[in-house]
């Protein structure tokens, strides 16, 4: 029944917590700044869903999220204290951090086997750009990207998954959301898509606290991608 | 200075003349009907142009290839005199035939070759489905899909090819339009893009009357995309 399946990206199919810190890091120490890389992409992540929560409520008109990032690294760096190292290119450099994180690595793997049977679409808060530049520089085998940003809308808004069932001219009900974390396989389950919860117990390093199975309501929890490919018979 | 290469799908990448052809010949053959599929595959793709100045002029609302091509054969069968062997199911069966084309037998291997150092988009005017199905089918090597849909704007509107700059966050000039005729390069080139003419001379089958390069202003022409790919150093 299920057609299509719509993955999560930041946290499902890459590891912001590494890619981000790491480059975060690197950025700070040729400005000659020693920078905990990981807490500071751990203090921007937790920005994300505040920000686009006022893109939701109508307190900011659309915006994509590179847009959204350099708003709060904004008061990111000055809350550090290290703003005055970095100008305006060394800014738009740190958001582009977000453009090239590792994959997870039975990603590509995984996808590969699921892409004979499902059509596999991208399906992430990030605008259209970043996922093609993401998913490009690693080798992810993606059918489609299918960003909020098509629907203007970011999940879990209802239009950001029926987005995905409109486009790809399917029933909800034949989209399989992929992802994480619990938020937004409950916002795919409210617009009548099936869900599938997949286990990071690393996306937030190794001491955060990753949403874990037992909180999601899902059809399908599956520990990796590969698993979730041998679970639907690919 | 070029970073995106946007592709026209009909008779540039795929072969809409053999593929629709034998599929309308054998959907009719199942009906007892022994149809001419080139010359009934031909007399569709001549309404293609004029039924999107329909929608383009505003005459119609937005409408999708798919609706675009519906109504355009319901018109079809009747001047054919076959409408009645061909029940809603068999409509609908006739409009898909379009999601599943031949690729030219340079496309593939030519894709590869320039997506090492380009981003390498599905621009038509099909819908993003169709898009999606057809280059899935075929194994075409694309980083994204930007159908006409995203912008409900049909080329050569000028939306439809600046979408492609918009999304992918690169100015007009460094989107780089390939196809085989010369009206979409015309209206790429009125949007600020770099064009490519690329030589399909069967298009329109043997006798067919194929755009040719002489008539096309385009900054490069290639008689393939392994070709373009030489060109462009891949």
């Amino acid at each position: 029944m299920v057609k299509v399946l719509a993955f999560d990206i930041f946290g499902t199919t890459v590891d912001w917590w590494t890619g981000v810190g790491e480059q975060a890091g690197r950025l700070a120490a040729e400005r000659g700044i020693q920078l905990d890389g990981a807490g500071f992409a751990e203090d921007w992540r937790g920005r994300y869903v505040p920000s686009m929560d006022r893109v939701r409520r109508g307190e900011l008109p659309w915006e994509n999220l590179d847009a959204l990032h350099r708003r709060s690294l904004d008061d990111l760096l000055d809350e550090w204290g290290i703003g005055a190292a970095f100008d305006e290119p060394a800014r738009a450099e740190l958001v582009r951090t977000w453009h090239r994180l590792p994959a997870w690595p039975d990603a590509a793997g995984g996808l590969a086997r699921l892409r004979t049977r499902y059509i596999l679409a991208a399906t992430s808060n990030g605008g259209f750009a970043l996922l093609t530049n993401l998913v490009k520089a690693e080798g992810l085998p993606f059918d489609c990207i299918v960003s909020a940003e098509l629907a203007r809308h970011y999940k879990p808004d209802r239009e950001a998954y029926l987005t995905v069932a409109t486009l790809l001219d399917v029933e909800p009900a034949e989209v399989m959301m992929v992802a994480a974390h619990v938020w937004d396989l409950a916002g795919a389950r409210a617009a009548g898509l099936r869900t599938a919860f997949v286990e990071r117990p690393l996306e937030k390093g190794p001491d955060g606290r990753a949403d874990r199975a037992e909180d999601a309501r899902a059809d399908l929890v599956a520990t990796s991608f590969t698993d979730l490919a041998g679970q639907l018979g690919c």
